[in-house]
């Protein structure tokens, strides 16, 4: 077990009829907020005049930042860092998913920077930075999925270049997140199942580690991997059943608050990998994760067997003689593909219609400004490259 | 699955050699600590040497309040009370286990009330009052057991009454907690075994409820059985070594940390009776809890025979047929006995020297301005006298 910090303070206001505390939340930041959010789906879902009812009852200035799209767009964090300054923005409020939150952040910290430096080329490229400030952000989700409303991270992409990159810091943790279970009961079944699929990528790649002796880590992931497991099948075929749409809410959350994962360094080459993939064909992050876990699998599992056998035993119940362990393994990752398939999730590439046409490019463009991606296994370019292709 | 709010901000520093950084954590709040201890196992295992090596590097200055025991005294708050108004302290550092943090939160409050309230009448006591501001906390902590170095609760007992009684407030929940297991390495056996069943302990309390659909909370809180389960006797046999305790270390952090309860409400019946116990015959809590919690168990299963069916399976795997439910939970609670017993710790009153002589008055104390005991099941003073007669 390696030593390690904890520390997350966001403040989260779970269940149902929960939309309302909004007002009384936000104000403790100032008395100016942007909204920040997608392409409307809240004013349909009624999601939208709840809050902005809940904000002016607590006598807040609302200015509206809408129009973020799934691999939020850095075109749009420019935009809404010049609106911050421009209107002196007290807190960012997120309403949304993953995508929505993570433009918030950037925005919350792009626009306290310093005139010389750049928010893309200085943090999500060049890493050089440590962020320094950011204004608060909060939070009221919609969706299930990136565990964005607790988490240090941010995501974001350029389209110009079909670049997507990371930035992390405790700075970045929203103060509050609104989580009404019910809020999800419209979603697409798509978005669901991408949402599930993220959840349970985001406690594969901390499981996955080379870091031994830290066992309560690894029972914790499992537990949430089971719950995932049980309960993402269920909201999908019953949208409106409140209990199955709160397991997979808060797993989701719980899943990315990083207390899963002291004592070790997870892994997350899929994810980058998957980056690449949704960096040029804009297919969901969810889908993107369940064409490369499996692969990803395939090819490194030999590194260390014995943690894959692990999971096969208490994440799958694979119930094998240990005479084959190659076996366990390969019948634990079958589970996993039959998974993301009763999600309707794709399991291959050519699922998404993906051919093999960018496979070499997606490896190269991944190490851009990296010298290897994972830690459970450290790979380069052509080991990119083979994943891509057992994906195929 | 209930609604419910989540916040718990303290920064958790884990691991080997990490006492160090405290001076820079207590700096952030001030310049004058009130260094606050035990019985001076600090000074022998070199914690205190530590501790004031990196307080001083930081130009900070310490006033001592040594003297804490297990059930932490009223009188010795109070004097602390004094203490931190006369010497103007920024900051309480508690170093030591639940006992010292416990003590040091109700200084933290005590110190600010007016001068109209009284910290034990009005708080402990009656509950009339909201914590409403309280000092800062830092933690250096050094037993695993009560989980206060997270949590938002104090018990204190007043000697003079034999009243042990608690408050919570999430202004108690402590800044930081340094957590280095090494310190654990000279703890005598007797106290790493009743801080794994204090552990275990707060577990169970949260895991029996009578809330349903809450299905995450109860896998993590398995998993986290399962860890005290399988690593509080390995350190126990083997003292010094560092996995062993840096297991038993991080789960008694999460256990109480109140992230694996949201969404219901625990019971915490066997909690007040062990307080009775310990408020008459100065027993160690983990060792009372040893022998209420099986009698507990015994006198309440059958208001829901299912969950204890699901504890038995889910955590003491145990594989009998369903014909006979009680069956399958007289095993689970023969299990936590034997568990018990495999850390030497008493299963029933006479283990530690205990008669029936105060079993009516426990009882009736233990009522003192309650209406009922416990959320599983309501107990009166009559139920509170069966279990302890079933404990005998």
């Amino acid at each position: 077990m390696l030593n390690f910090n904890y520390y997350n303070p966001t403040r989260v206001v779970f269940g149902t009829k929960t939309i309302g505390k909004v007002g009384s939340l936000a104000k403790l930041y100032g008395k100016k907020i942007l909204l920040h959010y997608g392409g409307g789906s809240i004013k349909q879902n009624g999601v939208y005049e709840q809050v902005c009812n809940s904000l002016k009852e607590a006598n807040l200035q609302i200015i509206e930042l809408p129009g973020v799209v799934p691999n939020p767009h850095l075109s749009l964090v420019r935009e809404g860092i010049e609106l911050c300054k421009k209107e002196q923005i007290d807190l960012i409020l997120a309403v949304g998913g993953g995508s929505v939150i993570d433009s918030a952040k950037a925005i919350a910290f792009g626009a306290l920077l310093r005139s010389d430096e750049d928010v893309w080329d200085d943090y999500y490229m060049k890493q050089e930075y440590v962020v320094r400030e950011a204004m608060p952000v909060g939070v009221v989700l919609t969706i299930p999925a990136a565990g964005s409303e607790s988490s240090s991270g941010s995501v974001i992409t350029d389209w110009e270049k079909n670049l997507k990159r990371d930035v992390g810091s405790e700075l970045l943790i929203p103060k509050f997140a609104i989580m009404d279970p019910e809020t999800n009961y419209t979603l697409p079944a798509y978005q669901t199942a991408c949402g599930a699929s993220d959840i349970l990528a985001h406690l594969m790649e901390r499981y996955f580690t080379l870091e031994k002796y830290n066992d309560l880590s690894d029972r914790l992931l499992e537990s949430a991997m089971r719950n995932v497991i049980a309960y993402g099948p269920l909201a999908l075929k019953h949208p409106k059943e409140y209990r199955y749409r709160a397991e997979l809410m808060w797993t989701g959350t719980i899943a990315h608050n990083n207390l899963l994962d002291r004592g070790r360094v997870g892994d997350w080459a899929s994810h980058d990998i998957e980056h690449e993939i949704s960096g040029i064909y804009d297919i969901a992050h969810g889908a993107g994760l369940s064409i490369v876990f499996p692969a990803w699998m395939k090819y490194v599992y030999h590194t260390n067997i014995d943690r894959f056998v692990q999971f096969a035993i208490r994440v799958w119940d694979v119930s094998l003689s240990f005479d084959d362990k190659d076996d366990i393994v390969k019948v634990a990752i079958e589970r996993l593909e039959d998974f993301y398939r009763s999600l309707d999730l794709p399991v291959r590439l050519s699922d998404a219609n993906i051919g093999s046409e960018n496979i070499r490019k997606m490896a190269e463009s991944a190490m851009i400004g990296r010298t290897s991606l994972g830690n459970f296994q450290k790979l380069d370019a052509d080991a990119i490259e083979k994943i891509l292709k057992l994906a195929l």
